[in-house]
């Protein structure tokens, strides 16, 4: 099947190393690797570079078909040749977070020092920590300036911290379904899922690795992130109240919905291909955020910044709703910051910036050509 | 500081033992307790009697101060004399629901069989159920037809069920903060919650009477669920990002945030009041009910309904959003029913109908004494 495909669409992951790392907490990590994938060729002038950022579960993997694993990146319908970052003019480079667990330095990586896994040793890390070792990785390109950096949910807000905290090394900024700070309410679904996780005996403090990992907390903690990442629409649309595999109800505990049956398997195909200690530093860091550190107004923050900027959020996402992306519009705007916004009309919910792509793709397109024209 | 109070504020608990239930899983329960509350006084002629009926992790102590607690019922800021349901005029009843764990029958009650608690060998239930024996009750009391029936939430669904299933005895129903049925996304944050429970090991299959409780997956359920109750504005409002006790991020895994130190101190709370047990049965339940049964149209089952109705829904409910009221108040118009509605504003969220009840104790005293004067 692979052999079928065209060679330039059959990806390969990579791993480059660096020597230290020096965190938001105080604490230093040393050495730190980095999971990255490339797509597309970038230029001599270097200013074709692309940085494409993970939401919360998601990995280096974002386009072409993984040599390793045969499956698609996760915004393969957004990268590639003639896509919305489109591989035949843009370089794009997409890493594995820090603090993640597939190929980038997390809680499930060996401490040299120790010769075990970091587990709870880890250091809790933030969107800043995070964003300081991407632009390790673009200055090991030698990449001078990127044409953007974009991503949806979690990445949104990385690519908000670039926006800010180099602003000379980024052109345009395209923050997807985001928020410049987590709400009480995003806060507390975030917490819930670290409590299932550290409610399972089998968490035993962190200490799982090479012992039985706590897979029934995980899935919980992922059960839940799935209720908020689909909309009260496409929930009903997808199943409504349909049953799964009978005409009438069992009158027990077993799956009766299709939705239940839906949630059940989401939550325990995740525990194969994520680690729950990573979901514990990465929700944490995602709670953490605040673009204005938490003193100053949010125009303030943004003032730093010269990108220019494409915000978009969906009108059914209940987790990120768009006031908060309003919200980081108006402030730019009130410093005159170069942005545009758009609301797209969606019902997928928060999932929308992953599934949901035609109209993204013109905004993207659109916005990307403009600055790369711009810069030319 | 009990001794102090107007002696008609306290009040006592009582339970009525019935011989047998017949249940729509086609099982028999037998016998069934039900515990219950009173206030005011029944009339001579019995045609002053308004049923209320609790929500998911409600009880019969629904006004009144608790001889046995001290503690002030669920609903005491709508219930008592000169209140929204004046017990100067009326005489108010509440139960326990069927599969409860506050005096009424169910998972946690000792099977007479066995001599051991029912755990999950009780039989699965229903609304239906759960109305059938309060009708019991009702018969018991001599009450020929109530004036009315009045809950929010799964309460408002006992009200509909009351309504359609029998029509002779309820003048008014107040279906409050409900739905006629579950959406998918209602199902999917009850089965989250059921998952919870039972991935702790200490559920042990529903066996843990005497022994150590599913605590931290209660707990998870019961954190899930509060989420739920409120609205991202009335948690903003509460909590914000306001950091507990401290000034500045821990960089660990301990309480950071207000909004997390409330949650874990509800989940802890909740384990100490309700069984998790009750907890799967009465979900359950809750995604069983359908209005229609799974056949018919919504109208069609809402005819066999003489009641008049007042419904009742509050504009930042997420959880039981005003469209599901919607739905309800068009299927009764369309088939000339009786019914008013309104769509109060709060920012409670699903709380609402608990917590923000000036606007709807204007509303319910109208809609009784409009009814009552009818009757009589």
């Amino acid at each position: 099947m692979m052999g079928l495909l065209p060679p330039d669409m059959i990806v390969e992951a990579n791993t480059v190393r660096f020597d230290s790392l020096a965190l938001d907490s105080g604490a230093n990590l040393s050495p730190v690797d980095v999971a990255y994938e490339t797509y597309g060729t970038l230029n001599a002038a270097k200013s074709n570079a692309i940085l494409i950022l993970h939401a919360f579960s998601g990995d280096a993997h974002a386009a072409g078909i993984s040599q390793e694993t045969g499956k698609p990146g996760w915004w393969d319908n957004m990268i590639g040749p003639g896509k919305a970052f489109d591989t035949d003019r843009y370089f794009v480079i997409c890493s594995n977070v820090l603090g993640g667990c597939r190929g980038t330095t997390g809680p499930s990586s060996v401490n040299p020092a120790t010769g075990c896994p970091y587990a709870m040793s880890f250091p809790v890390i933030t969107i800043g920590d995070m964003v300081r070792l991407q632009k390790m990785l673009v200055d090991w390109f030698g990449i001078q300036r990127l044409l953007a950096v974009a991503g949806g949910s979690m990445g949104g807000m990385q690519a908000l911290e670039w926006a800010v905290s180099y602003p000379g090394r980024v052109a345009a900024a395209l923050p997807i379904a985001t928020t410049t700070r987590h709400s009480a309410q995003q806060i507390a679904f975030n917490e819930v899922g670290r409590q299932a996780i550290m409610a399972d005996p089998d968490w035993n403090g962190g200490d799982y690795y090479g012992k039985q990992p706590p897979a029934r907390g995980l899935a919980v903690a992922r059960m839940v992130g799935h209720i908020t990442y689909m909309s009260d629409q496409s929930m009903r649309e997808k199943f409504g109240r349909r049953l799964r595999g009978k005409e009438s109800f069992s009158f027990g505990f077993d799956v009766d919905f299709e939705v239940e049956s839906y949630l059940r398997y989401r939550g325990s195909q995740f525990v194969s291909r994520f680690d729950a200690n990573s979901y514990l530093y990465i929700s944490k860091a995602m709670d953490y955020f605040d673009l204005t550190s938490g003193n100053g107004t949010l125009a303030a923050a943004l003032e730093q910044s010269h990108s220019r900027f494409l915000v978009i959020s969906f009108t059914s996402d209940w987790l990120y709703p768009s006031y908060q992306s309003q919200e980081l519009v108006r402030a730019l705007r009130s410093r005159n910051r170069d942005v545009a916004y758009v609301e797209l009309e969606s019902n997928y919910g928060h999932d929308a910036f992953l599934v949901d792509v035609a109209e993204q793709t013109e905004m993207v397109r659109g916005f990307l050509a403009a600055t790369f024209e711009r810069l030319s």
